[in-house]
């Protein structure tokens, strides 16, 4: 690179001159508040596309079913950096994002990942004949490495995560149901019969399938998790406000750590 | 607080038992997924109710009007994590958000917090001539401490935020313009009538506004501007997987500053 | 600025050539390893100059007593991201860090400016009865604000902090008590000769006033604390490796909040 | 896990009395302040004991040959944070840190894996002779994986990284030069030999073997590097405060970025 090439010096996110604010090639005043939500926003600046209304619902369902589950270790990561510093609420949500790492959240993007490796070995419009033989291929492989497969099993919802007959309900519905979502069927399958122990497609399994099926890179699947995670991060710390949990917790501990 | 009261192990978030998930009170897979937009269910979780529709539509628009400004310290903050940490995006998105402090996003929440001082002072439904009086205290207090009107000015955006107007039009034809934002429009009057130099409502001041006016509280709002923001840094990641920015970026200030 | 103005590239932290690297001015291998202590370049890196013996000794004494209070909320933080993220061991010791705000850790930054501020309105070395004249105008101020003393009280040592006694006399004997520690002690005699009750200072405080006296910017005095708890912090994650407590709690917390 | 069990409530790192404050066993104030230095102690915190004068040594050593490298995209990251949050310069910090991934930092922590799984096949004290062998295997699987070789290869110091032949010089003064430095001179020499291209060993390759023939486990060496780089932080934040890097690295790429 020469030290005078400013080529690198360019996004297609948004610039801004002194009358105007363009967002992804759109006027943001005129073209955008007021018509484009904000889920819809989020889908266009990491796709490069607006989504379709279909491929928006689908969207929607998948950021709600990952944007709460009650009481996390993230959430309570956030909640006890808030009371250390509640002036700086953006300390509290980055400590309750930076759990989303391999063991809970990076299981969609693990996923999405595995799904899209198995297909990507196979011809564009796999049949499920195909997609039977390499998932038996896949989870052998699996298998001999003593890996788990990513996107079954679930620590509590050990017969049905019930999100995920509802996202098959809803990708059938809006004509959405596509390779790595029917694959990921066929994983859970093709793991019964040749384990002969049932483990059920977990929430995270099906929001990554679902997410690739709508085009997204597994690279970033991750990320959209962590969107959806902030909402209910911004949940957990209004009621903090309100009740808070993070005092009695530490306090429960310390007392129990000096007895 | 007796050791064994654990009353305080209590949300209204979630939760979870082997065949079913409660968000906020609804069941996640028979009541929102599908049927609740994920914008509307974050205002949900932080307010305790669900918009209507057309607070629904001004939420979005504050939470777009948010959501990316191009190339931001943030953002390079986040671009330059990545590099670092590929495998770990969660740091990088908060590494972006960490950058949400006093100077640059915290402007919603400071303006929104102005305002509703004020207002605190005032009767439930002040009268323009009210508001008029009361901004003209307020700014005299600020002038008198030597600070500035938290909402106004803009470094680039000198004479009109293109985002301020369009906020304002869509309120009004939503039937939403309350209070804050009343107010925020004769802060600026006063603001220019008693220093004769305008001084623009900017953008983050008016999602401020529009914030309070829909019924959060100011402590809050830094963390809208937040998640909106996320879903920005999300494209900037995109994109900086497909055209890195960070490594020329590190390249030419290393170069600079070892000559 | 110039576009083509790079004077802001550059930084005496330090600079590398293919054959040398340099810090703060010195050659790494040949000036700094094995001969100046990781404590002493923390020192130098901050401060622009060296300390000698004794700062040494008192900086290190400032250091080991912020390092460690066993189970902390901004430990518990560390602990549960670990959980979630244990491929990325950086991000549990950033949610470590993000706690170290104004409630517990900015006491020792808020102690060094308050007593910075009052011995900037006095004269270079002032004596005893301007320092006890100076902290009486100060108290009154706070007591006025409804503010608390920024370096007095603690909630478990009601008595005497036992850093507290440790440091002055390490300080004494060092020949470094100088105007903040000095400022300090009397700010404590006055609040309880005016008020009749006992605040003790706190560790955090004598932590800031010893760094103060040491030549340290108020500004920079939480950043001491927060690379002291981050070796506290190290110790936590390697314990929570081989004696994992962050599933327990989750999982109590959680059941607790389900019942 | 009965719901009753709190054995989990339990740290080794310390523990506090309304007057005492312990910390690693050992009273605070009477036994560590002015007695032990922040390094040991740190030392001390992970390893469960603490080091002797000559491990002391080794130990500062590795820690400053990692505290800073003058412009790197984490200091680039630390900065611009601070820059949008000053009140918050935890979050800068925590900012800096998260860079610390797989990409930079995290070789020390590999480079020590890799030896270890080496030497973990090996009897107690391998000789020579047998670490020849064992990296001669280690090389042509990592070769046949397409892999590079952790420890080995730097993009400046392309002959000789000056931290490396110190660190080895240093270590065997000390008599501490043990297998896991040895194993990796052994690799680089084999590297050279069966590649036909030379590729030093780097810092933080070197700095990961010493962390590892300290006893410390590979799974922390990486927390190590970061206490080493909060170090350097602190330094960068401060310049900061002094002479801004942030506003014109940012104005530039804005600029840049709307030609």
């Amino acid at each position: 690179m020469s030290e005078n090439d400013t080529s690198w010096m360019h996004t297609e996110m948004g610039s801004t001159t002194p009358t105007t604010i363009t967002v992804c090639g759109m006027d943001l005043a005129d073209d955008i508040m007021g018509k484009i939500s904000f889920t819809d926003l989020a889908f266009r600046m990491v796709a490069g596309r607006l989504p379709d209304e279909r491929e928006s619902v689908l969207f929607n369902a998948v950021l709600v079913s990952l944007a709460d589950h009650g009481i996390t270790p993230t959430v309570l990561a956030a909640r006890l950096t808030y009371l250390g510093a509640p002036e700086a609420v953006q300390g509290a949500i980055a400590a309750g994002v930076l759990g989303g790492g391999s063991v809970f959240l990076g299981v969609a993007e693990d996923a999405a990942r595995f799904l899209d490796e198995i297909l990507g070995e196979l011809l564009p419009v796999p049949d499920d004949l195909e997609l039977h033989q390499a998932a038996s291929e896949a989870l052998s492989k699996l298998r001999k490495e003593g890996r788990r497969t990513p996107g079954l099993g679930h620590p509590v919802h050990k017969e049905t995560d019930p999100r995920v007959p509802r996202m098959y309900e809803l990708a059938a519905e809006l004509q959405l149901l596509g390779p790595h979502l029917r694959l990921l069927e066929i994983v859970a399958e093709v793991s019964e019969q040749t384990s002969g122990r049932r483990l059920p497609i977990n929430g995270a399994g099906v929001a990554g399938a679902a997410l690739a099926d709508l085009g997204f890179d597994w690279r970033i699947i991750r990320g959209f998790a962590l969107l959806a995670r902030t909402a209910g991060l911004l949940g957990h710390l209004a009621e903090e406000m309100r009740t808070p949990m993070a005092m009695p917790l530490w306090q429960m501990v310390e007392a129990g750590s000096t007895e």
